[in-house]
């Protein structure tokens, strides 16, 4: 790569290094804000209870393919992912406010088709779309979502609060989410070739699903709370479990055992991975998107968690020096390094 | 313009019309929105005051143009646009959240110049920045940027409640920004069509700063509540004057009068617009980007406000049978449309 004097390329950091190296000096001025950078949301203190605000961004031909997504479902999608943030905090979203940017190449009745899955997402979720910002963009679709949620301060969950001997959890399953983001690339490389080919999407949907229309696990949520176990730290799984195992165990100055025979996946997932060639492990770990919710728990609730359908002990917390590990089948430890679905999808990203 | 079957063109609505078109049926589902699409935030009851919550998005090419601004005034003034809108609702800010997309054609040095000009502006007003994301775009920059802010619940103004005999109030002068823009736009024509020329920006200091480094007026807000005055309406100009008292009157569901003869105009401003052979009162009424306050107050506080300095009155609200109108110079009383600054910059918008 090549480097002149006065410039350090985007990729020489990648983004969380760019994240790290842009807000690393930030120092807080109001005592209000009790978490900024560095959780899924931010968490502001508005007296009875915490404030949790976050954003993400969808670009095209970065983040979504319109030739394989249809406008409701990336709607509904980028809410979601929204409101996942707000779950990984053990929140509740109450509110959302959209930026949308687009050229002129996009009618009136597309945006509505958009529109129509950001508000299905609304009404399912309880939260009200109050604001936002309309505006052309010189080509392709940006969209911002702003999602603002609650949590009592009591029950807010962190990244950086495991403790060594916790269990590590993981709702549902992985790595479905991106098998279905393989499927439809090659459907439409398909196509792409041969136009007279029509996409063969059959027998796909379980994987087309974790793709295209994800849930955010407020479900998980309800049924820690009626077990009563809350979380000893959290996060939502949209970069693959080796990026967010890494952000927990960073924040929490721990590391951990991960066992390959636990993690949960799909028999959908593994049949598509081996038809590609790539280990299933390697898509949980690395495929992202499955929105999904990492969390550890304390060693006592090892017995309360064990009936919660859809919740998976993975590993346990270890101390810091002992490193973030995974141990694969044969018993042999081998260190997690984040690559996270970014690198897997091998495009020109930071 | 072409017309397929279903196919509505963006141009056809227009910005407040597609905005219109896509939020006209939303039902709020939570009491806890007080106000949602609408106003210049969305304000939100939490307890013992209002959060108040906007999203700006700043689009490369459309609102921006790199070759005349420095990224970081860029910064500075991405903040401000957010922050001004706090102001319109009577708020003080307190955190932002930047949501970032960029090509790899920006390098790191040239994105640490752009959050420069943020945490300047952040450190100015008091603002933390506790959020964000940041991803790569397939070209050009794409800001989003959501500030948060607080107002006492008695102390809230908005757009819809001015009343018949108030007295209409213009922060600073107006058109500065946009006679600013042309300037830059005229020296980087020049710079085109002959490289050697040296842009020649002397003397404009100005109207330049109003473009390139515009501020909320929150000094007002605190002359207001000094003078114990509380405006009975409020917006800011980021539009030009036509297009925000069009709002405030639609909103309230009165008329106005506004007197060509009051509104201020800055003697650079006035110079400029005639050597570009555009009239003043033109560039007041649609050139944008002024973030001054528009605002209406009580004819009883005629008195108070008379010795606040920085503040015009320019005109009063009448009923709405009697419309939207400027009253020029000879007395005529000419309807007051909505054109805005997109249009009068003729770029292929929405």
């Amino acid at each position: 790569m090549s480097k002149s004097h006065n410039r350090t390329e985007l990729s020489e950091l990648g983004e969380f290094g760019l994240i790290d190296h842009l807000t690393g000096n930030l120092k807080l001025k109001n005592p209000a804000v009790i978490k900024g950078v560095g959780d899924d949301t931010a968490v502001i203190d508005i007296g009875d209870s915490y404030l949790l605000a976050t954003k993400d961004l969808l670009i095209e031909g970065i983040h979504f393919d319109l030739t394989y997504t249809p406008l409701k479902h990336l709607g509904y999608k980028a809410v979601v992912m929204n409101l996942s943030d707000i779950a990984a905090m053990n929140g509740t979203p109450e509110q959302i406010l959209i930026g949308l940017a687009v050229s002129n190449r996009y009618s009136v009745e597309a945006l509505s088709e958009l529109y129509e899955g950001i508000y299905y997402a609304c009404e399912r979720y309880k939260v009200d779309m109050v604001g936002g910002d309309t505006t052309s963009s010189p080509s392709g679709m940006f969209l911002s979502i702003t999602a603002l949620g609650r949590v009592d301060k009591d029950k807010v969950v962190y990244r950086s609060t495991s403790k060594v001997n916790d269990l590590v959890c993981v709702s549902g399953d992985l790595g479905g989410a991106y098998m279905g983001l393989l499927v439809l690339e090659r459907e439409k490389s398909v196509f792409k070739n041969d136009p007279t080919m029509q996409p063969d999407l059959r027998g796909h949907d379980y994987i087309l699903e974790r793709q295209l229309k994800p849930e955010p696990r407020f479900d998980i949520l309800a049924e820690l709370k009626k077990a009563d176990i809350k979380p000893t730290a959290m996060i939502d799984i949209s970069d693959g479990l080796a990026s967010e195992i890494l952000h927990i165990c960073k924040n929490s100055k721990t590391g951990c055992n991960i066992y390959e025979d636990k993690i949960p996946i799909d028999t959908a997932t593994a049949i598509m991975a081996e038809e590609f060639n790539i280990q299933p492990v390697t898509i949980a770990m690395n495929g992202g998107e499955d929105y999904e919710l990492l969390f550890t728990i304390s060693l006592s609730d090892h017995d309360k968690i064990k009936n919660i359908k859809g919740v998976t002990v993975i590993g346990h917390i270890t101390d810091e020096s002992s490193g973030v590990n995974l141990i694969t089948r044969n018993g042999t430890a081998v260190q997690i390094q984040a690559q996270g679905w970014e690198h897997l999808r091998q495009k020109n990203r930071i």
